[in-house]
């Protein structure tokens, strides 16, 4: 059993899961972005058909899911679970996405690591040998979010700089036990961490210290150096988050500038209106990883990636109270290679 | 690795995970029904010492947590990850209140079929080789669930005779790899059930399609029979789930009522006031699993027990959208032989 523990807390698989299928949709803003070549669909239309923005979200993500499976040649009987989340109370964006699908359902919630853990879990139930074929699939859509978290869109609130953007989007992976890969090679799993941040228009800053001690923690644990790495993507820290864990990097001596970045930074250009410290919520990472990043890894561009969610545990609730921000990172190797 | 599948939704483990420990905390309600003298500590302050009931329902779960790895004698630093989750928007209960636990943590969103989720993904980790020792936690607290899902309780609403009362209570159990039992054996993990039901004061009419699904695939899945079971307990689909389920058997021609029970009828007497059709929430399963189960467990008094936690998933956005109430529900056999 020991053998697939490294540190304290990472895992190796020994039978690493292959990606079998990958898809993602997004919305109008993250189409005008540098990424929108890589994405399946883009849908102009906030409501996506749909009578409201929840119900957008939900159909995003069941797409997405779709689309996933039908790339990978297998269809929606042939999947045995599906990890899903996102950042709606109570997850509805993945419940009412996938309720149709008849799949056995394990919900999670990471905030916008959600990408990540789900993964992180289907990679396990695969390798642990209770399935063959998992979905992780998540979403977030700027307008269920921003009347969720912060006020209805019709009041105009103005945002501070170090504000993000949530990306309107839903991606959905499909592994299988054998393939062609990419693969999943290893897993950290994040501690929850908090530094007292309490600003809701500041997650990067929340975040940024997780984000360094599950990266941190995953190089001492599975004694792969960062410059074993193509790529090393957070998933939604931003500008001000992104700077921070350079800096943490560089007390212990480490440049990760060459080849860290955040999907919060890539999913638009710095000139699109509004997006002032970059993208956030599920759908963030989770478009970046099923557009860019997979479709690099498969034309050659990266062949060793570390994809690292990263998540804001608050509620409107807890931020009333006077509450932190509880942040968590989970760290995910994808490569070419078993 | 198929060795470890039965059936199309179901899993045996190769090595079953023991619990160690467990246990629960539960408020003055919960102390004054039938199961008071299972449950490790009541407190008859609904704020538990703390500013909030958000806050009361997080002190709950770490305690709750803390005296279950106290019992099994492990130290917080030896346990390699915890599940765990609630219905509180973002699932705040379980964040603030195993923050400082600094293990890494799994966020999981089952609604009120969290425990049972909880315990079938650390057993599939410990049984998939990832860990030796891992918690399953969760809570509910009347006051924070009523206010978010419901009215202000100041508002003094008037509920129906099929509306059931949230369990104020946390529990926690801690698995290991190797130990004495009981055992988790099989799990048997739920798609999501829709029947169309959208009246958010009958759960138990809502969960009880999910819950047939599920035990009844168990059933054929594993080839265990009802009457292998000593006893089989639902979460929390109080007296009118509870008929329906028994309903939905009889049509198959197997009759449950000898050993068929439900955690939402076990939980308070009848004669309680206003508990009408019984408990629900998170820590409606978990206290009766981590309190009367598992300690009738221990004295023998029952051998084998099918632990189904039931689930439903919508949230305040999805019922005033004229959303349904999909449901999950996810078994556990829980047993003192390996």
């Amino acid at each position: 059993m020991a053998n697939k523990r490294l540190g304290e807390q990472s895992i190796v698989f020994s039978n690493p899961p292959s990606i079998a299928g990958f898809a993602c949709t997004a919305g109008k803003k993250e189409g005008e972005g540098p990424l929108a070549d890589s994405f399946d669909y883009i849908n102009i239309d906030s409501y996506w058909g749909e009578k409201s923005w929840e119900k957008a979200e939900s159909a995003m993500q069941k797409q997405a899911f779709t689309l996933a499976a039908s790339k990978a040649g297998i269809s929606s009987a042939a999947i045995q679970y599906i990890f899903a989340g996102d950042l709606l109370n109570q997850c509805i964006g993945s419940v009412f996405g996938l309720m149709d699908s008849a799949i056995p359902f394990f919900g999670i919630f990471g905030a916008c690591s959600t990408m990540a853990e789900g993964i992180a879990l289907a990679a396990m139930s695969i390798d642990g040998g209770f399935a063959d074929t998992v979905s992780a699939s998540t979403s977030s859509h700027f307008c269920t979010a921003e009347r969720q978290f912060r006020f209805p869109l019709e009041y105009g609130g103005q945002r501070p700089p170090s504000a993000q953007w949530t990306v309107t989007g839903a991606g959905s992976v499909i592994l299988t036990a054998q393939g062609e890969g990419p693969y999943i090679t290893h897993v950290t799993t994040g501690k929850m961490v908090d530094y007292g941040i309490t600003d809701a228009n500041n997650m990067g800053a929340a975040m940024a210290p997780a984000a360094y001690d599950t990266l941190s923690t995953h190089f001492s644990d599975t004694g792969i150096s960062p410059t074993d790495y193509d790529l090393i993507v957070t998933g939604d820290l931003g500008a001000v988050g992104h700077s921070i864990v350079l800096d943490f990097f560089k007390e212990d001596d480490m440049d990760l500038s060459a080849n860290y970045n955040d999907c919060g930074l890539m999913v638009y250009s710095r000139e699109q209106k509004n997006v002032n410290s970059g993208g956030s919520g599920c759908g963030c990472s989770a478009v970046v990883l099923t557009g860019h990043i997979l479709n690099g890894m498969k034309s050659g561009r990266w062949n060793k990636v570390l994809f690292a969610g990263t998540g804001a545990l608050m509620s409107t609730t807890s931020s009333q109270q006077g509450g932190t921000i509880p942040s968590v990172c989970h760290a995910v190797t994808i490569s070419n290679m078993k």
